[in-house]
């Protein structure tokens, strides 16, 4: 996290510590993975107030206990202006496979969990809770097949999921946006941390959305579309690559 | 690594990259390990040339597939100005145990491999050859009950392994100085990247020293002090408290 960047003063430090953290958390439950221990390396102005420091490591290490992370070891550095924390996560597989982005088919329906947009004004980019459990389960089930977390937008994400040969089709109409977002800022304003996945076309969608229900009540799950041939995108469907996604290096 | 830190436009990005490595490298040799996998963490101005970036990514694969070491993921965000490099690198014990800077007591002898002071203007600082041959053989000598790297300045570090109620007791006729440094600069310059250790003190050290010889014959060993209770510090001996190693943060 970099200062300016994922958070600024109007941040509460104790939150910038846990953002630190659950972003790592987010990728590792898009693999269905249980974190273990993690490393901190502090690049800070020397100007940095002690008290600002001490609440930065207190939201992180509180957030590191909750979900039994061990901090580690680290490293801390000087740069003139601003400050950047970064955290290596080490996580082992809950079960006997972990989830890549790759391995989605043509065929294959989408699903997202949570809903998208608006997550800086809404604060759900420092608020949002690691998907852990649910991706656990996710790696579970063998109609699963490719999974990823959301972080630069769906517009721009889903590009890493869509198998060669085919296109994502997706109905605006379709998308859990959040409250008071637009379809263009659902897929591209990034920072939604839900897990993004591919079910494959045999699977039994009733059966398994009921599980889902079961399972996680308080997570809403959205079927959001299919991955189709390219040459047979039915019409209606939203053209992705009209969208940006956010990019890190402009 | 961090620009206008660790390195500026006077090095080659190739010795960038493999610096960002070594320096791991050389803290896991210190405690007797084998490196095996890395993740690397970017923070980059978008002016940066993607030239410079593949000149300092062939360096840094070069250093990798020397050590074996598989650079596994990372991540990659823009800073206004500057460039930063986190690397983490894990490994494994090479050995029964693995050494750190606590288990060195009053009477132990204090070793040092290399040369102290001068890395930036000799070049050092990133030519340096990480001592993992060295850390893993030391971790398995049970006569060597600490160690650490050097990358602070030897009056800084040495603190880190002196044990509770002694002081190091080293004469500056006995510092291995770089040619052309003075006792300050071998003391307090910094970037060494040499191993630092306690051996204790009923070890036959000319049996040690002949065997060092005979395993690492191009590396220099030498034997600066020894840990002597508090009261009875010798005179003639330098005041640490005099000299103040590398700070990170001023």
């Amino acid at each position: 996290v970099i200062y300016g960047k994922h958070f600024d003063a109007s941040v509460p430090p104790r939150a910038v510590g846990a953002k630190l953290l659950k972003r790592n958390l987010s990728d590792l439950a898009a693999m269905g993975g249980r974190p273990t221990a993690a490393v901190l390396a502090l690049s800070l102005d020397a100007h940095t107030s002690l008290e600002w420091l001490e609440q930065f490591y207190r939201g992180l290490a509180a957030c590191a206990r909750s979900h039994q992370v061990a901090i580690v070891g680290g490293d801390v550095a000087q740069i003139d202006g601003g400050l950047t924390a970064s955290l290596t996560l080490l996580g082992v597989a809950t079960g006997p496979r972990i989830l890549t982005r790759h391995g989605a088919k043509a065929g294959d329906t989408i699903y997202v969990t949570g809903r998208l947009g608006g997550s800086l004004p809404s604060g759900h980019h420092f608020r949002f809770t690691p998907r852990l459990a649910e991706g656990a389960w996710l790696a579970r089930q063998t109609d699963v097949r490719a999974m990823m977390d959301l972080s630069d937008g769906l517009a721009k994400d889903l590009h890493a999921l869509t198998p060669a040969g085919t296109t994502p089709a997706i109905a605006a109409k379709d998308l859990p946006l959040r409250t008071g977002c637009t379809t263009e800022a659902g897929l591209t304003d990034g920072e939604d941390y839900e897990l993004l996945f591919a079910l494959r076309k045999e699977a039994n969608a009733d059966a398994f959305a009921r599980t889902w229900r079961q399972k996680f009540p308080r997570t809403k799950l959205t079927c959001i579309g299919q991955f189709v041939p390219r040459a047979t995108a039915p019409s209606g469907v939203i053209d992705l690559s009209r969208y940006h996604g956010y990019e890190h290096l402009r």
